[in-house]
């Protein structure tokens, strides 16, 4: 399949579409990597069609389909459960896109689609419990309020994870971010947050949940979100975060393209790096490029599901350089030097590459 | 001169490094116009250089200059000061720049770099009487603490009003937005918001003011922000908003082009409008592109430096058609329906074009 002749990639400038999905998309601004929680309004946010209005004074969370009780929950019966706050960070599966080439017309994103909330709420299982799982059932469907047309097809956004993946273990329904309700961008009054996978998996504005006893067949995981094959051939479903590093940049920046300026001399490089296949066992820094790596040192660990801040002493010699840190996960996942394209441009985890003068 | 080989603006596709600007700076996602008082995290944000950390603790606001008593002011010295909350609607001077052909390459706004909030804070006039500015002071400058290289000048974010300006009498120094602390991207702990001007005027992260007896010639007055002929000689520095109005886009979008759809039959167009040199007087309202206009009715003003909600009836007809909000002022401007172009792509109030279908 000719993917550019179809229109799906291009070897042009950025579009109008995609320029307008830019600025409704925020990203994290760098140097906000800076704080170990993401302050909102600085966590990257992707709304596939619009924020919904939901009243939080008449929502119910219906939980339906396979099973034995079905539920109606409203905000209080949900804030009367077992409460958990957990630091967890996500990215969006598209992160990177926009450094493939051809590259993949869709969000386009650079590398900064990531943040780290204080996510407040109760755990998905324990309320599955009490509806109690039908031996039939397969999957757990989420279906937000959130409602538009997407590849042609009218639909609400809606994902489901198999009840086989430990992600149903650890999923929680939240409704404070940060100590606070939840921001209407974020999925306020109820949101889905699965710790370790890519963000479309974190349903917001949380209608439903429905147990299926057939794999589900909808947009968003039939054929948004897979990996697809350099044919354009669907395979899995995505999941899990790669390993991936960002450095809060030194110096200060020009305006336009953000290439930084700093003095010479010594200069403690810092970041953070976060995997959803494991814990971040390494972080290490190239100042060439890419060329050589050498081992940034770990913070210690905010939490399992949270990104792991590190730092790395780095003699600034006067010149142009250009910085990349590379993380590794606990699993071995380490990231690529250079991008490894696909055709929906989903998880490209290369390596961070900062431009720096040092005058 | 010619600006087109000059690379100043370009008739390609939106490069890289205004996609980096824009991933950074965040616009208005367009259904958020439903709140009259925009949420923390969707109110439009740009930064020239990076967020600066700034110490509450420890803050001090410097005022100097030629003054007959320099002031050094605590954040509680301020907090003890007359108080005023004010709601108050502002724009980049750069909204509506990528939609200029050929587009002068700097931060790619389309039309949505707009936020309200209710600011609160204490009256800047009270504490330049208190300092006792001196009789030859023509100008006040405003410094933040953000830093960095633009045009190819090292520079900390600064930009001066003249004393003459009744935006003196009305400017505030505000610590709080929506009733919370300033968040680290809207100027922590401190900022300058001058009713009814571009935001460029609003200096965040305020460090010191300074009573000046010549007129300040920095880059961001004599530079940046100030309205180039088609030759690109400056003129005045930019100051006042234009009129504009948005509108909240009708029914549900498709994902990729945000275009409209719905079903055919009555529905009530809603929106906002402002301006910075006089009251709305008058919001109209094409559904054919731009050929005819018919007039919405007004909502209650929120405030006078407040954008105004107005409503239009539509009845809807099967068939593909662009929706455009025009608005008035009490000043006698009005939004142009085609793009008015300027070297650097400021205050192009065009009317917004929503593109619906109907089906």
């Amino acid at each position: 399949m000719d993917l550019l002749a179809k229109g799906s990639v291009t070897g042009e400038g950025i579009t109008r579409d995609e320029l307008r999905l830019a600025a409704r998309n925020h990203a994290l601004p760098l140097e906000a990597l800076r704080y170990p929680i993401t302050p909102v309004g600085l966590h990257y946010l992707l709304t596939h069609f619009d924020i919904p209005v939901v009243d939080a004074g008449t929502y119910r969370l219906e939980v339906g389909g396979n099973v034995d009780q079905p539920l109606s929950l409203s905000m209080d019966d949900l804030r009367a459960r077992e409460r958990l706050t957990v630091p967890v960070t996500f990215e969006c599966a598209g992160n990177g896109r926009a450094l493939l080439e051809p590259r993949p017309v869709s969000m386009p994103w650079l590398t900064e689609a990531v943040g780290t909330a204080e996510w407040g709420g109760t755990p998905l299982k324990p309320l599955l419990d009490e509806a109690g799982v039908q031996a039939n059932a397969i999957e757990v469907l989420f279906t937000g309020h959130d409602r538009g047309v997407e590849g042609g097809v009218a639909q609400t956004y809606e994902r489901s994870l198999r009840l086989t993946d430990d992600a149903v273990e650890q999923a929680l329904l939240v409704d404070e971010m940060n100590g606070a309700p939840l921001p209407p961008q974020h999925g306020f009054p109820l949101r889905l947050v699965v710790p370790g996978w890519y963000g479309m998996a974190n349903v917001k504005w949380l209608a439903r949940i429905t147990l299926l006893a057939e794999p589900f067949d909808g947009y968003q995981n039939k054929v948004s979100y897979r990996m697809y094959d350099n044919d354009g051939v669907p395979g899995e479903p995505l999941h899990r975060m790669l390993p991936r590093s960002l450095m809060l940049p030194p110096g200060v920046p020009e305006y336009m393209t953000r290439r930084r300026h700093l003095a010479p001399g010594p200069v403690t490089l810092t970041g953070r790096a976060w995997s959803g296949r494991g814990p971040i066992e390494l972080v290490e820094v190239s100042v060439d490029g890419g060329a050589t790596f050498a081992a940034a040192e770990l913070d210690e660990p905010l939490g399992p599901a949270a990104w792991r801040g590190w730092r790395f002493g780095w003699d600034a010699s006067a010149g142009e350089h250009v910085l990349c840190p590379r993380a590794t996960d606990a699993a071995g996942n380490v990231q690529p030097v250079e991008p490894i394209w696909n055709p929906k441009g989903y998880v490209n985890n290369a390596v961070q590459r900062l431009d720096v003068t040092v005058a």
